[in-house]
């Protein structure tokens, strides 16, 4: 169980491209690791933390071969939010209520996977994922400009009140920090973008071209480390810098089980076990096809699960798999986990002797290596082709986006699983039933709006497009009974079932009903192409006993011959 | 508008039926709504406040012709617990409070209306239903035997204490009440049942079996009201009694609008109002279907809804569609409105001259005329079905029948509702997907594991028995990976789209996902059979211009056909 299979078959042949990749991936998680702990409001060394042990366990226990697991941007963003709530004004108990989010996520996940629940993400449309992660990149994005700008913005006041706030002490702004985050801005863009189509261009070597794209915030932050030392902007100018971060290893502990402080925090930790769930396998999925690879649901909840009390016990915080740290793992060609335990290696080799060089680190470039992760996130594209081909997902989409904007991340989830759950309901609620027809004299019959059939005066012939249960009973109900009343030439009603896979109990008792109503005014019933697997259930029914298996036919054709006049 | 459609076509022929039905639904609703009313924690004159203006205004409002508005068990019971949770010792605030609550039934009800929202109650299923009905009744019950027994229980305490309590003070039971109670049920339950079964068996008229069998209450309220006076019982023995009921019809005035009182009430209103909408459409598409008329939801929304603002306004307390009374008037003959309308005026007059006739009235008589009219809600009967037809159906019947009971009416219903809908969703999580072969020569594509069928070894022909959406993307696409990955011959893969009715944005995606990944595998994707609606959507998407219109075919056979080496 220990020794994964990966380590058991490595082959030689993998390891430079997994030492590259996990080199490289160290390079961009350092930085970004401490941006997203300033985004959670966290020290930085705390997410430093996450980002040794954790990524050692999901090598051992995940399934994906290249996702970089570590501190990503909505749990960071999460974490904040969960501990703000909390109004502990004491930066050491904020610190042990992130060690605590961190094991209640991991204990949430290995309880997913002991229940089987781990099914419980496909509830999350990709429209209210759009959304809600969206909605994350701006608030995200509002939350660092303060640091760009050199402000003084209060963490505990919402999104919308930040940026009235930010908006009125605009002109305050610390120059020099504003000049410092606008360059590491340029800096990191220009290398991700113009730069990189430039060598690409000039078919530079792809692992040059990977380099220099993803080089942009180790340069960001060296240059300005630098400028800041040397002109002494952080007591001259007020530049905001990192400072000490204690070197070493973190020392291994379990946090204190404060009950109190667990039930508060247990709503987030769901939320946050679910989403970090939910974006790792979709990451992880997406690498693997494109390497005919497997992703295993039930090992990515071990590996995350045992992946997030590893943080917990390294006094680290939430932990999940990052889209753009993977990315860069992927091209730069891991082929094995062994990158990531390169990448922690390396990690620790920096917490352990690298921890001085970080003191001059102006907190506006950490902000701007943040910007530029998030700001791809936000989804126009799935809002555009969502609102063409649906209105109803779209606007599921925008309530998510907007209720996630303006009250908050989980109450944006929560608002687009209701919706698209109540959205699909209410379509199936009132299904498309056709009256059909001979299509000329082949044995297909069709919907008679759509062509030109020949239908029996004394058959009403119906099929139904959707599974009968409970919430359109009483829509099928009204529709036959508001039919043959309709139309007093009818003695048969045919119910066509090739689309329909599953009957509940409340349609059984619907479906007697309806023989009963019909027998009471003098028709019959008649089912047609009943599926095996439905047929299986209905054939102990008393409702089957009532119908009479004569009534049963096995195509619509066979039906219309046999009681047409 | 305020004069109804049955007034100004009313037959003359109609009229006698109207005033006997009017007549004997009189003589059971004065008992019973006093035993409602005892059930709801109210005195025995604001329930029937409740059945004078609200028959009145449902006969003027409603739809159904034969339904006999008025204070039911359910709300009663239901109206009984949101009233003591507002921990009220003053009697007569707990009256306003119960005219608020009805007032608030009645707003919501027409906002119902408004709002178009009146399927809300196709989310309860059958199951549900019958799970949390059984559980009220024996709730209600259990409230009752008390009264019959002579205990003193206070009511706010919940159901499994009250029977704790019960049987601690059974020895100290009233004899006197006793006998009274269980000589009245005993009265109750030989004129419903044996008495009735003798009389049909001897052919009696309909009308005097109908007459005997519904004249217990009556009978029983009479006789023990007698022993108590000439017995003095109530003085000697302690026989609790309903004593002075204050003569005169009801004086009209609005409810006093505390806003408070209406924020705590309003949760509780809300289920009320569900519920009695419910069960009053139940009743009266069960009697009118029997009759060929039509229920128009619409106008129960609205007769239900000017009802309850009538019975708030004659400081009554929410009413409902009742499936005792309303039987009675069915089966008594009851062709128009105009027998409740009689039925209000009869009630009327008692509350004018009547009412000192009540004072000797024993409580258990009350107590025994409600345990015998919820007795038969209790049923064991669907879920013995639900239980063979579909265990999970069976258990989110048990569930809310177990939370109904334990917790409240209300927790019930809401855990029924998210379990059914729950169990709904999980099933079309994992759809049935078949893969299909030619049968002999036919141009008929079957399930391979139901028939013996011919399959082509470079085809991989898959029928998907469900909508595509949300909760069963991730289903499909891993099984159609998984079913590729297996086989290596294949170079096609045919979906078969005809159960498909409906294919949403976040199954759109996954379609794109599934060609993009089958096509990096140099494999090629088709469908075959879309319906119309589906494909008039798809027409305009990336997707079809990706799969491009000649994978598109209308028959399986066409496409195994073209498809096949």
């Amino acid at each position: 169980m220990l020794i994964p299979e990966w380590l058991t078959h490595y082959k030689e042949e993998h390891l430079s491209g997994d030492i590259i990749a996990g080199t490289i991936v160290a390079a961009v998680l350092v930085p970004q690791a401490m941006a997203y702990g300033m985004l959670a409001g966290l020290p930085a060394e705390t997410a430093l933390y996450s980002s040794v042990l954790p990524l050692i366990l999901y090598a051992i226990f995940g399934s994906s071969r290249t996702l970089a697991v570590g501190p990503v941007g909505l749990m960071s963003l999460m974490t904040g939010a969960a501990l703000i709530e909390l109004n502990i004004s004491d930066p050491s108990s904020m610190i042990i209520a992130a060690h605590t989010l961190a094991l209640l996520t991991g204990l949430i996940l290995l309880l997913m996977r002991l229940a089987q629940l781990g099914s419980i993400i496909n509830f999350l449309s990709h429209p209210v994922i759009s959304g809600f992660v969206s909605a994350s990149a701006i608030i995200i994005i509002i939350s660092q400009l303060k640091h760009l700008l050199g402000l003084d913005i209060p963490r505990d006041i919402a999104t919308h009140e930040a940026l009235l706030l930010l908006a009125d002490k605009l002109l305050d702004s610390n120059i020099a920090t504003v000049t410092i985050g606008i360059s590491c801005l340029l800096i990191i863009y220009i290398s991700k973008n113009p730069l990189n189509l430039l060598l690409i261009r000039h078919s530079f070597n792809p692992l040059i071209i990977q380099l220099v794209s993803k080089s942009g915030p180790i340069v960001a932050i060296a240059s300005s480390s630098l400028v800041v030392y040397y002109l002494n902007l952080n007591s001259q100018q007020h530049v905001s810098i990192v400072g000490h971060i204690p070197a070493g290893l973190p020392s291994l502990s379990l946090p204190s089980l404060d009950t109190e402080l667990i039930k508060t925090l247990l709503p987030s930790a769901v939320m946050i076990a679910l989403i970090g769930y939910l974006e790792s396998v979709s990451i992880a999925k997406s690498m693997a096809s494109q390497k005919r690879q497997k992703i295993d649901a039930n090992k990515e909840l071990i590996g995350l699960g045992t992946a997030n009390i590893a943080s917990a016990i390294c006094n680290g915080y939430p932990v999940a798999g990052g889209f753009g740290r993977s990315m860069v793992n992927f091209t730069a060609g891991a082929n094995t986990p062994l990158a990531s335990i390169i990448t922690a290696l390396l990690v620790a080799l920096t917490l352990a002797f690298l921890t001085p060089l970080f003191f001059f680190l102006p907190k506006a470039a950490l902000a701007a290596i943040i910007i530029i992760a998030v700001v791809s996130l936000i989804d126009t594209h799935t809002l555009k082709h969502a609102w063409q081909y649906d209105k109803a997902d779209a606007s599921s989409m925008i309530i998510t986006f907007l209720t996630a904007l303006l009250i908050n991340i989980e109450s944006g989830i929560l608002a687009g699983i209701i919706i698209s759950i109540g959205l699909y309901l209410h379509r199936s609620s009132k299904p498309h039933i056709a009256i059909v027809g001979r299509v000329g004299s082949t044995e297909h019959y069709r919907n008679i709006e759509r062509f030109k059939v020949k239908t029996e005066p004394n058959i009403l012939a119906l099929r139904v497009d959707e599974n009968l249960y409970f919430v359109n009973t009483n829509y099928l109900e009204d529709t036959i009974i508001q039919l043959v009343s309709d139309n007093k030439d009818i003695d048969h009603v045919v119910l066509i079932c090739s689309s329909i896979s599953f009957i509940d109990n409340s349609a059984l008792e619907t479906l007697e009903n309806i023989l009963y109503r019909l027998q009471q005014a003098k028709m019959n019933l008649y089912l047609a192409e009943v599926k095996g697997p439905v047929m299986d259930k209905l054939k102990t029914t008393a409702f089957i006993n009532k119908l009479g298996t004569s009534n049963i036919f096995i195509s619509t054709h066979q039906a219309i011959q046999s009681l047409k006049v």
